[in-house]
């Protein structure tokens, strides 16, 4: 290796975010590269919890619902996020889940476009993105799901003029890939489509841009720490507020939520994509990483980003050539996001010695080794150590061990 | 008044429960008769949540999902349900929230009822329940919103043979009064539609029993003292497990939620009514609760709600007659739930007093009072003080302070 480890201590040494680290707990011994799947806790978030408990709900019980802010944490969470994804306030709202999001999203584009039948779905999304979708569509009938594999193929999806929006995701979960959010976007348009972005393996790993899309959804758990199960977010331009419905409309997006009328009108605004209680124990330790985010100097989050995932690329290339691994993330890094994908016929007993030897990333099927990178608590010297472990498992062919063949239920 | 807080105190000093107010967080001062909005903590939801956070998310970090049997909540959760509404292992699923859950509900049942248009929906339910109906039905276009009130004017509803589901509240949500679940699902039945129950104000009031039903939705925040925004439940009765199918499509409702697969197949069993990610964090608060719900007898539950109801309806009418309170609770206890509502012209400003005496109960326009008694930590001296403070409050017109005037937002 041409860069050693005391080189990695030393650039770590000089990082502007390493005092961030002492921020998050992490198990001793672990190198944890799962971050784009479940980013590390908080230190701070069991107080907020407690806080929560104890004070809030033991201390003012249901008063708490004005006295501490829960009923307007979606919208207040959701300014919270709007400047991670280039978003100002009004138009962002935070609860459920990412899937909940995206038939929010496509449901109320499917109502901008009238007359539109057709939605287009990447086949290299995460799953229940088009599962929803087709969930949704197969439920309004005579729609099509017309699906692209990235943004191969969009422009012949778009030319018969009948698509009503388009679901991508701006960085793809097995391969780590970004798209240029700006281009697609401004070609849906020019087709009269709306662009739905799914934020869920960019929000966190760098500054993102959604001030040209008309929707966006996205998880708060991965690089933003929210927490197992931390609530989701959409996104709506401001273009679209005073027009989009979508089919979910419970009673926190309700014009007059307590004045209990028997029918539905929507609130003004983003509000509308609120539907029901938060979940507000989620919420608490959310807006604990959020507290941490605020702090944080998104440039650095990239320029940092960008060398740890090129130091891991180019340490892992020179040693374990002769091994099978191949590169499935760009080498550009303007067209990666914060994760890195090897293939390896062997996959799934590699990563199950690498993470028997503390090294935690994980495996998509059929083959994909997946590293993710938070650059909030990710050293140059756990890059280092990654790869030298990785270099050691195939270069002794330690993943043979029979205990790593089985297969686990893994997430 | 016939009865002393002396007798009371003697009361609680018998009450089988007796020893559970202790496993509550309550603060000093208050006599809180909102738990049929928001339950109070278990004292072991702060260790719990701490146990999450620290441990499993701390400790194992993306390895929880299964080492700490997160993936599994939405139905491990659901069997420690089912026993309080009368379901068996394998019938109750988990997640989001109550309007989510009506989604899910009412979209299955439509698809187990095609070519009948209607769903009947009750203007005594709790709004939300009809606005969810309102945005499905709307989208999905072609059905028909059949307003009743109550279990009045059912038969007539039901008569034209056309209607795909009933969505009426066990319990509702304003007056307290308990619907006879078993005579209307039959009822229902016969006329050939599927019947959904929403037990937001019945489960852990006392034993439901949801055999006859087709489907039920429930929060568990309210009498379950599962936290705020505690996560809904489904039930869906054996019958349709294999054929019922929703509109929510999500990974975690998948046959094969690993395997990744690019279409979308149902689960087997009640997993399908499961969506997307569990809030782990709000999950686990709901199962310290649920852990205090294993040790309780039922039947006592019940026989306290009804001598607390019993006593404060008896108490208020003999002293507050003079004063403008009508009941509108049944005062048959078989035809309640645990909650008493009381009508003033005034109501606000009286309720506004009364929480400013330390009794908090809640107000629900135009004019009701609610109370609810939640058996597990309320005592008999508590409904002695409650009518006492109530009593003063009228008698002296207290509530015509201007401060009790204005309006908060309230929940």
């Amino acid at each position: 290796m041409t860069i050693s480890r005391a080189d990695c201590a030393a650039l770590d040494a000089e990082d502007p975010l390493k005092d961030l680290r002492d921020e998050f707990t992490l198990p001793e011994g672990t190198v944890y590269l799962v971050g784009n799947s479940l980013g590390a806790p908080p230190k701070s978030a069991s107080a907020a919890l407690l806080r929560v408990v104890e004070q809030e709900w033991g201390g003012r019980l249901v008063g708490a619902w004005n006295a501490d802010g829960w009923f307007d944490l979606p919208v207040s969470t959701g300014d919270r996020i709007a400047p991670l994804i280039g978003a100002g306030p009004g138009q962002v709202v935070v609860g459920d889940t990412t899937s909940i999001a995206i038939v929010k999203a496509v449901s109320a584009a499917l109502g901008l476009r009238p007359g539109r039948r057709v939605v287009v779905s990447d086949l290299e999304n995460f799953p229940t993105d088009r599962y929803m979708v087709q969930g949704l569509t197969e439920a309004l009938g005579g729609y099509e799901i017309r699906d692209v594999r990235g943004a191969d193929g969009l422009d012949e999806a778009l030319a018969p003029g009948d698509v009503a929006c388009v679901l991508l995701s701006e960085v793809d979960y097995r391969t780590g890939d970004r798209h240029d959010t700006a281009e697609v976007t401004a070609r849906v348009q020019a087709a009269g489509a709306l662009m739905i972005w799914d934020l869920c393996h960019s929000v966190g790993a760098y500054q993102v841009d959604m001030s040209p899309a008309d929707f966006a959804v996205g998880c708060t758990y991965k690089y933003l720490n929210g927490g197992p199960g931390a609530p989701a977010f959409v996104y709506v331009h401001p273009r679209h507020q005073a027009e989009a419905r979508h089919l979910l409309t419970g009673w926190h997006g309700h014009a007059a939520p307590f004045a209990f009328e028997p029918g539905y009108r929507p609130a003004e605004g983003v509000r509308r994509f609120a539907v029901s209680t938060p979940h507000v124990l989620s919420f608490a330790a959310l807006n604990a990483s959020l507290d941490v985010w605020e702090r944080v100097d998104m440039a650095r989050v990239r320029a940092k980003s960008v060398a740890l995932t090129s130091l891991f690329i180019d340490l892992v290339e020179q040693a374990c050539a002769p091994y099978g691994l191949t590169l499935v993330t760009s080498r550009d890094p303007e067209r990666r996001g914060s994760q890195v994908s090897f293939s390896h016929p062997d996959g799934y007993p590699v990563m199950r010695a690498l993470i028997d030897r503390g090294v935690h990333g994980d495996f998509r099927a059929p083959d994909v080794l997946r590293f993710g990178f938070a650059p909030l608590y990710l050293r140059h010297v756990d890059v280092y150590d990654a790869a030298a472990t990785l270099t050691e498992v195939l270069a002794k062919e330690l993943w043979r061990d029979e205990r790593y063949q089985r297969r686990l239920t893994v997430t």
